[in-house]
Formats: structure tokens, sequence, C-alpha cells
């Protein structure tokens, strides 16, 4: 399979490509980095990228930022982000990606536990998270050519753990989060939002 | 109690402004009508009405637009829409909102059963409905001064369906969907959905 992943060069995304890169071709798309460069808060980038990436069988997005602040402290630039980035970004890959699948290949997308978990200063982010879900879970139900799509739900990841000063025991290291990314892939599945823990043992 | 009803001239705005209008001075704002106007996709329209307003109980949106579409069909006025009205209109009266509400006062938005009950062509919309619920649920955790907020999901309303000319047994008169709404208001729920179809008997 040739499989696009955004957000490759990231914590989550380097784990993604180990994974898959043993039996499939794995183009790997970054900000600054990886094989080909996108921003995906813009949708002419991500027009860009897939014009010349062509045609795969799978899109996996391990990218997408969003802002961590109390409701009534988050700033404009915080929550356009979030939204730009997070939320839109993924959900353009989707959009515009379609027409770059094969029948029933994949996208996957990445929320995260706030959206279902939600802490003290994760407004934006719960609220990107669960648009992410949301739109996966509906578009299944109308994308053509069986085309599927589905969400990872990562756990905080014990790389990010270590790279804050914190504990990385508390977290699922990025090469079994990969393992639900690949899930994803390999599998059948559509519409569906999977918790990175449920698959961390293969 | 002082309380501002969001889209108050609207199908279900004015089941709640008819439900709390008789213990409660109402002030509705409405896009087109009401006592004030305002334009929700618009920050600055938002920070108007509430200098306008001054100091509330209660805010109340029974408003919000979204767009009904198949995923790879939403035009990106359609994905703007439904973002700055539904979304982060409402979020944003939030944002801005808590500052001109009482200690323990409450902010109840709208989202609906799309969130969770996706249909074909509801992708935006399930999107933003999940995003709104997902924020209010978080904005819970850090509001200042113990201000509450809640998300109300109706389920299709009679009134709508008549005007759609299809079954309105199918659906919850607006009235009973509006008791919700004041259980949000003169309740002490926070950071909850409720699906208005639990609160219709009173
Ligand atoms: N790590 C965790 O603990 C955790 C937990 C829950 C959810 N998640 C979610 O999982 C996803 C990946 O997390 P991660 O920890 O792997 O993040 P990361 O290490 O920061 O990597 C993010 C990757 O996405 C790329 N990227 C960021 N913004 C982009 C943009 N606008 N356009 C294109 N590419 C962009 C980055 O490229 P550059 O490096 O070149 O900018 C990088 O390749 C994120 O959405 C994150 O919120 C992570
Ligand atoms: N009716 C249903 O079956 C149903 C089911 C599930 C969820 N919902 C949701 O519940 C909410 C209310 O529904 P409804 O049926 O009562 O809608 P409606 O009859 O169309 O009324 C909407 C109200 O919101 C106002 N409004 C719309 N856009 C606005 C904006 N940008 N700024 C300020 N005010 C704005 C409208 O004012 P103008 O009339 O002046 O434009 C009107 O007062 C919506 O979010 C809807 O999606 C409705």
């Amino acid at each position: 399979m040739k499989v696009l992943v955004i957000g490759g060069t990231g914590t989550i995304g380097q784990a993604v490509v180990r994974e898959l890169g043993d039996d499939n071709e794995v183009v790997v798309a970054g900000r600054n980095g990886g094989d080909l460069r996108v921003d995906i808060t813009s949708p002419d980038s991500i027009r860009d990228l897939l014009q010349q990436v062509g045609t795969v069988d799978a899109i996996v997005s391990c990218a997408g930022q969003a802002a961590f602040a109390a409701t009534t402290e988050l700033t404009e630039e915080q929550m356009e982000l979030s939204v730009r980035s997070k939320l839109l970004g993924q959900v353009n890959l989707v959009r515009f990606g379609a027409a770059h699948v094969v029948d029933g290949g994949s996208i996957t997308l990445s929320s995260g536990l706030l959206a279902h978990q939600p802490a003290r200063g994760s407004a934006a982010i719960s609220m990107v998270n669960a648009g992410v879900e949301a739109f996966a879970r509906a578009a299944a139900l109308d994308l053509p050519r069986g085309i599927r799509v589905n969400v990872v739900s990562p756990p905080w990841v014990a790389e990010t753990l270590t790279a804050m000063g914190r504990d990385p025991s508390k977290g699922l290291p990025a090469d079994k989060v990969a393992l639900a990314y690949a899930e994803c892939v390999r599998g059948s599945r559509t519409g569906e939002v999977l918790d990175a823990r449920d698959f961390a043992n293969g």
C-alpha cells in the first residue's frame, strides 16, 4: 500500500511511519520536514500536497495543534489556531483527500482523550477533538467508494511526558500508540474512534 | 432573574422566552428581531450586545446555524458558516458572556442529536454540535465565580417538522423542548448535556 502520513515527523507520526514502513510505501509530510511539506491550516497547501502525492491507499494524520488555556483566558489567536489546525486542518484532509484515496482506502485522523475527559484549561482542545471525532463518524456514512474514515484518540504519550519533564510511566509509548493507527489502515473499520490504549497489545 | 435569550425569536427560542417569561425579566436578542440585535458570527457584535445588556443571571442561546451536505460536497462557505455560527458563535457567548453573568449564574447553549447520532450529510453539523458540547463540559471546570454552563440537545422539533412538510408527531413540541433550557437556568447543573426528551415531562 501507498500511505501518506501527515505529521509523520512528530512523536506519534514517527512511530506510525516505523510501524507501517516495513510493508508499505510511506510518504512522510510535515510542516518543517519529511518527504513533502504541508501546512494543514491552509486548504491550498493541503490541495498542493495531494496533487503532488497523487493517489494513495491511505492517509494518516498525526498533525494538528490546539491551545491549552482557561475558558475566559483563551485568546482569539488560540481559538483560531485550534480551529484552523487540529479541527479544520484534519477535517479538510477528509474533504479534499477522499478524491485521492483508492476505493475502500482509508483516512485516519487524531483526536485525544480530552475530547471526553476534559480538564481545567482544555475547553478549546476538548472542543476540537470532539469535533474531529463527530465529523469522522458522520463522514463515514456518506464518503463515496467505500472510503473509510476513523479517528485515533491517543492518551498521554510516554515520550511527550518525558519531554515535559513528567513521569513517562503514566503514558503509553508512541510505538504502542501507533498500533491503533495501523489497525485503521490495515483493518476494515469505518466511523470509529479508537482509544489507542485498547490496541496497545497488538 | 434577568435572562438574556439569544435567538429568542426562533422556533425554540420563542418557547424558551414563554417558559421563562412569567417569573423572570427576559431580554430577547435576535439577528433580525427581538429587543436587541446581535449577529453571533461576529465577536464584536456579541461584545456590543453584552455591553448593552449589562449583568444578567443567565444567558441562553437558541441560535446558531450549520450546513447540511455530504462530506465531499461541503463548500468552504458552508464550513465557515457552521464554524462561525453554531460553534464559535455559541462558544464566544461563554468566553465573553461569563464576565456579564452573576456569581453562580448560568450560560446554556444549543447542540442537537446529530452530534452523536450522525446521518448522511451531517458531518459539519455533527462536528459543530459535538464541539459545542465538549467545550461546555470543559469550560464548566474552569469558569470563575461558580458560573454554570450546560448544553441542551434538542431532538427534531414538532413545529420545525411541520414547517418542512413532515410529520410533526415524530418531533417534540417546542414548549416541551423549552423545559430543558429552563432546567439549566433554574437548577444547579453544570457541565452537562441535556437530551431535551428527558425533560419533556417537567
Ligand atoms: N503526544 C501526546 O501525548 C498526545 C496525546 C493526545 C493527543 N495527541 C495528538 O496527536 C497528534 C500528534 O501528536 P504528537 O505528540 O506526535 O505531536 P508532535 O510531536 O508535536 O508532532 C506533530 C507533527 O505534526 C506536524 N504539524 C504540526 N502542525 C502542522 C501543520 N499546521 N501542518 C502540517 N503539519 C503540522 C509537525 O510538523 P513540524 O514538527 O514540522 O511542525 C509534526 O510532524 C496531535 O494532534 C496531538 O494533539 C498527542
Ligand atoms: N428545530 C429543530 O428541530 C432543532 C433540532 C435540533 C437542534 N436545533 C438547534 O437549536 C437551535 C435553535 O433552533 P430553532 O429551530 O429554534 O432555529 P430557528 O427557528 O431558525 O431560530 C433561530 C434563532 O436564532 C437566531 N439566529 C440565527 N443565526 C443567528 C446569528 N448568526 N446571530 C444571532 N442570532 C441568530 C435567529 O434569528 P433570525 O430569525 O432573526 O435570523 C432565530 O432567533 C439551532 O442551533 C438549531 O440547530 C433545532
